[in-house]
């Protein structure tokens, strides 16, 4: 941390950085010291925290934080008519948006990763690479013929890049990550360990009771401002490419098959599965393990619910859910059974219905 | 790519791949230069493309390719009673199987990659290992004692093959893959990065409130011409073996539990997950993200969609299914409540049915 | 294995191992030597079997185990009557918990692999990094300043220690795990290749049609005896930390996010993801590919079916499922339109029971 703030130089940074698009009314104590951020339920005087979530305001009613971020209706209800200090926190920031001006603070209050360049004695690099003298190859990773890496890149230890591979200027590649040959990652992106770029899709063909491999001969291209998480895989394309456009942000252990193209500023919780050949569009939301088919496409600005399968096209934005609700298990048995058979549920009601509608219960009617 | 072949060497060429099992009808220019392929949207007039998926008939229709394979159903509706050359490509291959013929035609024009062989310098290989002189063994990759690597294989950089593995000839094994101790692979497979063959199974035994692990002490058996996706485990035996039969095809981040046997030639697409001890036939199909229960039976020939979860034997071939269908979240809220009380719903339905036995409606009837 | 042992060796050293707390029953010829554990249906005369799923009955009524684990009923519908070698094993070891006694036994008969201790010629240890001279550091791996590695504690090859991390005495880290800067895995731990422990949380704000990255300050807390398996992610805390508590066991491919906790001797199958902030109590059971939403709250002894998403807190101890029966594709797309139309289906009852009402069939009643 870069030493202690007062909550007016960090409101005056974060109005900064958020090139003043973030408007915050700040309540009492303008001269507070903030070290730091912590969660409501640990935070002490000289920390920030937020509430956003209202699952969490009775924590934010008892926090012990010096400065609290929140919307002005939190704030009226959780400390309606008092002053900042009499009771709860010695200021409060009230804005619209608490969660992205807590994600502007802690960006101010963190200092970035020391800038590190050069090669560490042990990585191996391919005579013809070109790596920037400013970017930093750690140890044990390995470049190959034609890989290209760009300035101020962060290569980690035990990374693999294969013959031309082009990383982007700034781009953090954590330890651990694979980068296919042919593949190319954009300008500040972040990479994290066990992420796989660029395998072969899978691809086969049916013959004579086996497989026959299609070889890939795509690759994959990644924006800039993209983030992918630990062990997720992003396979090449068949013919053509695999596309992930500008500020994509993607969780861990997330499956992207071949062919896909997902929109900008889309995100992507973990454990999320793609098919090949899937377009999903802008701005999207793909909630943790939803599985999205093969050759669908996604309008822009659609949101899935966790562990929902998207089986067909979603052609207008909206939100969309497919769980089976959880219960308990012996509720679960009885239900399920009825679920295997409710067209039989659905002739009963037709029979019913064609019994009253030819036999009238009142001849006068 | 090697070169320009004419339509006629090329299917000449595919034919030969494929033992003349492959039939075809040309009609078009033979002499129709190929130079690669591309997908149908983007194929310029010296490449070749397809057609197999109906959903892509109209970029089919509109295709700049020089060639498309396509079935003669779909000729004959796309291009009714038009030659090759006066609308659409310049040549037609006419086969029952387009996407099988595009396969072998994807191989005849993809080179292979350049033989290598011999053993990089920062690779660490134990004295007693046995490595095939015509193996390459890459950077950074970590081999240990008793293990043995046949003719023709390549150990990617950075992978790591336990004491006692085997790993057949031509057998290729991308960057970052492990594998633990005393498994085998077989010949002509290929493994994708961030794989790891031969894990602990999760085998706990419950012990005064805590967990008594199980030493693991089988291996995993793995056929010829098996493929193993990027970031896919595979756990080794309890007691006794996991074994992946001659053929399987696996995607990426499937999970495949300790003691599972994979039938000859099955393939698994990417995030499924298989719980210990299953038994899975010949030639499946498991769709992505499907769920199979441990110690379960699956027959030769089934076909399982994704996102399905398989919780009992399947004891014949068929096509299985069960996802909760997807809706807008409003209408999947009065939905899941309604899952959640479908016991009562048909209870009201019985009701109606008892009231209208019990009292009949006509009392001439 | 050690040699072998006689049933009544075996038996004592099962016994001292549990402290007494496994009562067992030893049927038959006591000297019976024992060299190994195979399952039932390969089991050899000199061999350790075990029953303890029904669903093996018929294996275990064949077996030519030598020795066999099971409990008292399941000895009776088997064996009525019999005595040891006349009909089935040459003994028997009757018990309550046969999986348990197993478990131990297994310990007893696999010896533990070499210690192992120094540091391979090729690992690249930071200068300020305090390695046990009884821990090992194997081929490759990479530990940065800070970090520390308690006595006993193997690094495996290809592995990632980030600084200031610290693993405990005696634990194992397999091939290929990477640890961010920060984290803290306690004694006796095992975690298998490819898990990567303390990668960013997903965490980002939205910001003008983008995202805002929130740096993640937290790190993860791993207690003793704890299991992580192969591809396993567990993320830093976004703020505050994400912690795993003692005695924990987790399976390959499980996602776990920012800022969860997960009580101790809990047990986590494959595939599960749990999105962050979630809480998890002490011995629970998630089943494999089970789905926990994100900021909510699982009491103690909860036990997850797999494949089952749980969206909502679980308050109390119990047995859930949640899980779209599967059937023939065909009966599902009936199934799944009736599902979308549950609503539809109520009114028609709610229809027909209005209509019984204001219409009594009967004047009389």
């Amino acid at each position: 941390m870069p030493g202690t703030l007062s909550l007016e130089e960090l409101s005056a940074a974060v109005s900064r950085s958020a090139g003043g698009a973030l408007k915050a009314i700040l309540i009492g104590d303008l001269a507070q010291p903030i070290r730091g951020v912590a969660p409501l339920e640990s935070a002490g005087p000289d920390q920030l925290s937020f509430l956003a979530n209202p699952r969490y305001r009775r924590h934010a009613a008892a926090t012990a934080a010096g400065v609290l971020i929140l919307s002005a209706a939190d704030r009226e209800a959780l400390f309606p008519g008092s002053d900042a200090g009499t009771r709860g926190p010695k200021a409060w920031v009230v804005c619209e948006a608490p969660y992205t001006w807590f994600a502007f603070a802690v960006r101010v209050l963190t200092p970035g990763a020391d800038a590190q360049s050069g090669r560490a004695d042990s990585c191996v690099v391919a005579p013809g690479a070109r790596i920037d003298p400013g970017a930093f190859i750690g140890p044990t990773a390995v470049i190959e013929e034609g890989a290209r890496v760009g300035a101020g890149a962060r290569i980690g230890a035990g990374c693999y890049l294969g013959s031309g591979v082009s990383v982007g200027e700034e781009t953090m590649l954590y330890p651990g990550v694979r980068v296919y040959a042919g593949c190319r990652i954009g300008a500040r992106c972040i990479v994290h360990s066990g992420a796989v770029i660029g395998a072969d899709g899978f691809g086969f063909a049916p013959f004579r009771g086996a497989w026959v491999k299609i070889p890939q001969t795509g690759v994959v291209l990644i924006g800039d401002d993209v983030e992918i998480g630990a062990c997720t895989t992003i396979d090449r394309g068949a013919m053509g490419d695999t596309v992930i456009e500008d500020g994509v942000k993607i969780d861990n252990q997330v499956q992207i098959g071949h062919n896909c193209r997902i929109g900008e500023h889309t995100a992507i919780a973990g454990c999320v599965g793609i098919a090949g050949s899937a377009v999903i569009g802008r701005r999207c939301q793909i909630g943790g393990a939803a599985m999205i088919q093969g050759h669908i496409s996604i309008a822009d600005h659609c949101i899935v619910s966790g562990a929902t399968a998207i089986t067909r096209d979603l052609r207008e934005a909206g939100f969309y859910t497919g769980i089976f609700p959880f219960m308990s298990n012996r509720q679960w048995e009885r239900s399920a059974v009825l679920v295997r058979h409710l067209d039989e549920l659905r002739e009963r009601v037709r029979t019913l219905e064609a019994h009253l509608r030819t036999r009238p219960l009142d001849p006068d009617s």
